[in-house]
Parts: structure tokens; sequence; C-alpha cells
């Protein structure tokens, strides 16, 4: 196989195969990474000079506009998230936008004014970016990337230890399940649970000594982001079906599709580990927050069982089995 | 008009103009920067947050492969470049690659190597990324998106100043000819210029309160850098065209396309404004860090004329003329 395929930019397996073997491993180890930083050696959702935190993502979701926003929202509030699930209080933004010869100008003008209605509720100041046309028989379309930067007093890198209890700030799988509805064509009334997560930058400064990792369960969803821990930190993860979140009708355009929720994307819900000890206190803190909390599992305890990195689940039906690295084409151009 | 066409990507005044309407007017004024930063406010070739210059920049070169490089050599480049211009020392750099299905593996293998070789030669951390998969009914070829940090101790804030001397560091629109010829099938021995400017910021820091202005004048060529420094300054500028220098290559390119090497782009070139006094000094400094400089022109003084924005060519005809911003669709994806 020597061409690109759909499966290369599901945000799993294949992804982080092709990335590990086209890119990370042509890099010497000090090259990825400043001195004392955070870069492509330790994947995250974003990265970390100082106490700076930095995040890039380029958006490509397909249709731009969706129940509950567009490609602009949504550029502008994953970066964002991005900033905030690293510990980041955003400070800025940068964009680039990318159209096709052809497209509509109010479309466009509306797109804009989704990125700027954000910017504007969270004072946000947008201080640079680019702006470039590609012509029709090359493109259809938009593309927006957009760069965030933040101040991190105490960065949050990934890194969940045994014994952290698993929450979701809520139900998962709504982003991903709205663009999939679009492609196949189903009818639903379903928004996109598209937002910035700023509120959730009170409760990591309020337990800045017990938040393990944050994430936000974008491409590849809850299965990528738990994968991704359970590598990074050689631990083994236990989740229970019954105690994750699931609107009814993303269950109901999952099981229409053949989709596992646990692989669509959220682009308005963070991920939490931190001391199980710590949970009745973070749970609190979050609905007042006025987040729908819930605790889905735990990272194992060393005498448990030997750690070898793997995320297992305890399905409705009262069974267990291995939740992979999403693989395959999933749902493209999901963000 | 209510669509996108190829002209408002030109870097020129069709740019300026859609993203004045479209962009800027949106934002209230604190959102257009940090406080005590450059945002885009003041539209340099990046953004200072405190003493962090941050550029961003959306490469869509065609052909991506091109004699001299290739669009990962000229992402890297571009944007360190665009962080050099600002007197910043480049700490790391992000990317974001879009590539379409069916894209070639091996080709896209040969871009990476491209844009490793600039980051290991110059030593530039790569820190974090993106990577998506476009289908191939939206979009054919590839699109990489690059984050440029660095760090300065005296930011270059282009401002040029009445009796500033111009200096080119090397003849200009090299790289442009290059793209306009394989776009318009002309054969050529040129190669593009595209290449890091790092040797600068010995010249800079050197002649650190001397430097008032510094660009590398790629998309719009040399009329679009110098139409914004009149136009950010409120000053004229007048520059003569015998002084200014074009390789012969280019100079048949130009000729046989009708493009003027005045808009092309180059990608291996600064442009930089100082007092006319410190002009020998900075010739001969240019010369032993191995530039090829020229003075092209100078900023008038305040006696001379009263200031309006302009930047005026006196032709080798012998003729005076205005030497507009950049209008109409020029050479499209040149960067």
């Amino acid at each position: 196989m020597d061409k690109i395929t759909i499966a290369h930019g599901n945000g799993g397996k294949e992804t982080q195969q092709l990335l590990q073997r086209y890119l990370f491993s042509k890099l010497p180890e000090e090259l990825k990474r400043t001195p004392g930083g955070v870069g492509i050696d330790y994947p995250d959702d974003g990265a970390l000079v100082s106490n700076l935190v930095i995040s890039t993502d380029s958006h490509t979701v397909n249709p731009y506009f969706f129940p509950g926003g567009s490609i602009g929202k949504l550029a502008v509030s994953g970066t964002l998230n991005d900033v905030i699930m690293m510990g980041g209080r955003p400070t800025a933004i940068l964009d680039s936008i990318i159209v096709s010869e052809g497209f509509p100008l109010p479309s466009l003008d509306k797109i804009i004014d989704d990125m700027i209605s954000v910017l504007r509720e969270y004072k946000i100041p947008l201080i640079g970016g680019d702006f470039k046309v590609i012509p029709s028989d090359s493109m259809k379309g938009i593309v927006i990337n957009t760069v965030g930067l933040g101040i991190s007093k105490r960065p949050i890198v990934d890194k969940i230890r045994p014994g952290d209890s698993i929450i979701v700030t809520g139900p998962i799988g709504t982003h991903g399940a709205v663009i999939a509805a679009l492609q196949y064509g189903i009818g639903t009334s379903l928004e996109s649970d598209a937002k910035p997560l700023m509120k959730l930058l009170d409760l990591f400064e309020k337990f800045d000594q017990d938040i393990h990792a944050a994430r936000d369960p974008t491409r590849g969803g809850l299965a990528a982001t738990l994968n991704e821990w359970a590598q990074l930190s050689g631990e083994m993860i236990v989740v229970e079906e019954k105690k994750i979140p699931v609107l009814e009708e993303v269950k109901s355009i999952s099981s229409m599709t053949g989709i596992d929720p646990l692989s669509l994307a959220s682009e308005g819900v963070g991920v939490i580990a931190l001391p199980s000890e710590k949970e009745n206190e973070v749970l609190e803190e979050l609905n007042k927050l006025g987040f729908t909390p819930a605790v889905i599992g735990r990272v194992l305890n060393p005498k448990d069982i030997e750690n070898n990195s793997l995320v297992i689940l305890r399905t409705l039906a009262g069974g267990t089995r291995i939740l992979e690295m999403p693989v395959g084409d999933i749902v493209p151009r999901i963000c």
C-alpha cells in the first residue's frame, strides 16, 4: 500500500503508525521538544515551552455547517479546549483560513462570525493568521487551522496513576454522531456539543495537585483518549460501559451506522483522571460548574494486575473486552 | 460578486480588502492583540506576545515539488523566516499536514524528509502538530500549516522612518518565477531561493537599534512589502528599478508571462529599512554573511514631500510611476 487512505486520518491506530514511521522516527530525540518542555515525544493535546502551552489543529469538518455550530465555532472551541486541557489559560488565538475558488462569500462571512462570537464571549484576542485561496480543481470547501496560546501555572501533562478515577464531564460522542448522521443522511434533532470548556480551568486551578490527566476526546473519541493514556503511562484502565453517559439519539445513530459511540468525537466534554479519594469533591465541583459528570472507571492498582497498557471495557451484557485504539475509517472529516 | 476568486488569495489588495471586511472589522480593538503585544491590528510577519514571536502560515504551493525544494522545505523555511524577520530567534516549530486520500506515500515521505532536513540543519525542535486526511472528491494534494515560535530581545515591529534606506539582501522574485514557469509550462534552469534566513539574526542583533523594518517579500513580492510598510507608517518610499537585483532567468520568465518581478515571491530574501547613515556598515556586514545586498531606495524626508503612504518607482526608462499593491490573480498557490 503506497497511498494515503481515509483510515490514515482517523486519529487512531493508523494515524499513530503513519506519524511514527514517516515523521517521529526521523527526528533525533533532542528535536522532539524544547529543553525541559513537552513536545511530540509525549503526545498530548498541545506542547509546552516553559509555562507556555501551545496547540495547533487543522479543521476540515464536512459539512462545514451542522446543527449546533459550524467549522468556525469548532475551530476556535477545539483549539481553546486543547490549551485548557493542558491546564493553560488561553491568552490568544491565530487562524489560517484556506478556501476554494468559488466558495460562497456569505458562508465565509457566517463562518468568521461564528469564530468571532466565541472569541468575544471568552475575550480571547485573535493576534495573527493567514488566508489562502486554492483553485477549484484542487479543493472544494474550507479548511481552518487554528493556533492556541495559553499560560499555565501548573501544566497538566497527562500521566495517569494506579488508583485514579476516570471522570467524564458529560455525555460523549455527540459531535461525532451529528456529523455521522449528516454524512449518512440520517435525520436527527441532535446538536453538536462543540463549545469551549473554559469553566474547567476553575476546577483545574482548585485541584491543581490532583488532576493527573485531562483531555477532550475529539477524533477517535473516548477510546483513543483512554488508549493514549494507557500507552503513555504504561497502566491498565478499566471502564464500565453502563457508567459511560451517551445520549439516546447518539445511541440510535450509533446503532444505525454501526459506529461505536466510544469512537465518536466529543467537542465539549472533558475526560479527567484524578486520585479516587478526591472523586466526590471533584464531582461536586463539576456539578456546581454546570456539568453532568460521571465516574466511568479506574486505573488499576499494581497489586491487581501487571501493567500492560490496555483499556478493558466491562460491557453492558456483563462481559469483558479490550477496548482497542480505533482502527479503520470511522467517520471522515469529523473535525 | 458573492464568491471567492483566486485574486482574493493574492496577498495584495483583494486579500487586504477581504480580510478587512470579513474579519478585522468584526473584531473589537481589544481583541486584535494581547495587552502590550502586536496582533492583527498591525500586520507584520507574525505576532508578538511580550517577548514571544509567533507566526503561522498555510502552505499550498502547487506543484509541491519544484526545482530547489518542495512544500516541506518551503513550509519550514517560510515560517522560520517570519519569526526571524520579527527579530525572533526561532525556538520551535509545530506543523499540521492535510493530505488527500490517495496521496502517494513516497511523496509524503520525501516532503517530511525535506521538513526535517531544515529542522536538523538549524537545530529547531518540532514540538507538536496535527495530521488530517480529506477524501479525494474534496481535495487533491497536500497543504502544510506551520507555526513558528521565537524569542526576541528586541522585536522588529516594522516602522519605517523618513531618511531610511531600503536594502534587499539578494535578487528578488526567484521563487515566484520558478513556480510561474512550472504553472505556465516554461522550461528554465532556475531554482527556488527557499531557505531560512537564520544568518540575518546576527545582523539584527549587531544593529539592534537601527533596524526599523524587516520583512521577507513572499506572496505579493517586493511590491506588497513596500506598500504595506508605506501604509503602516504613513510614509512615502521611492525605489529605483535599475538598483533592484533580479536574475536574468527571472526577467525572462517575467517577460514571457507578463508578471512584474516586483510582484513575484522571494523565499530566501530579506528587505530591511534602516537609517541611511548606517547603510555602508550594514552592507559590509551583509556581504560578510554571504549575502549579495543592494540599496534599492529611500523613505522620503518630510521636507521633500507630504507623507501619503505611497510607493514610487523610478523606472529603467527614466519615468516615474506609482508601484501599486498587487491586484488580480498574479500566480496562484505560490507558497
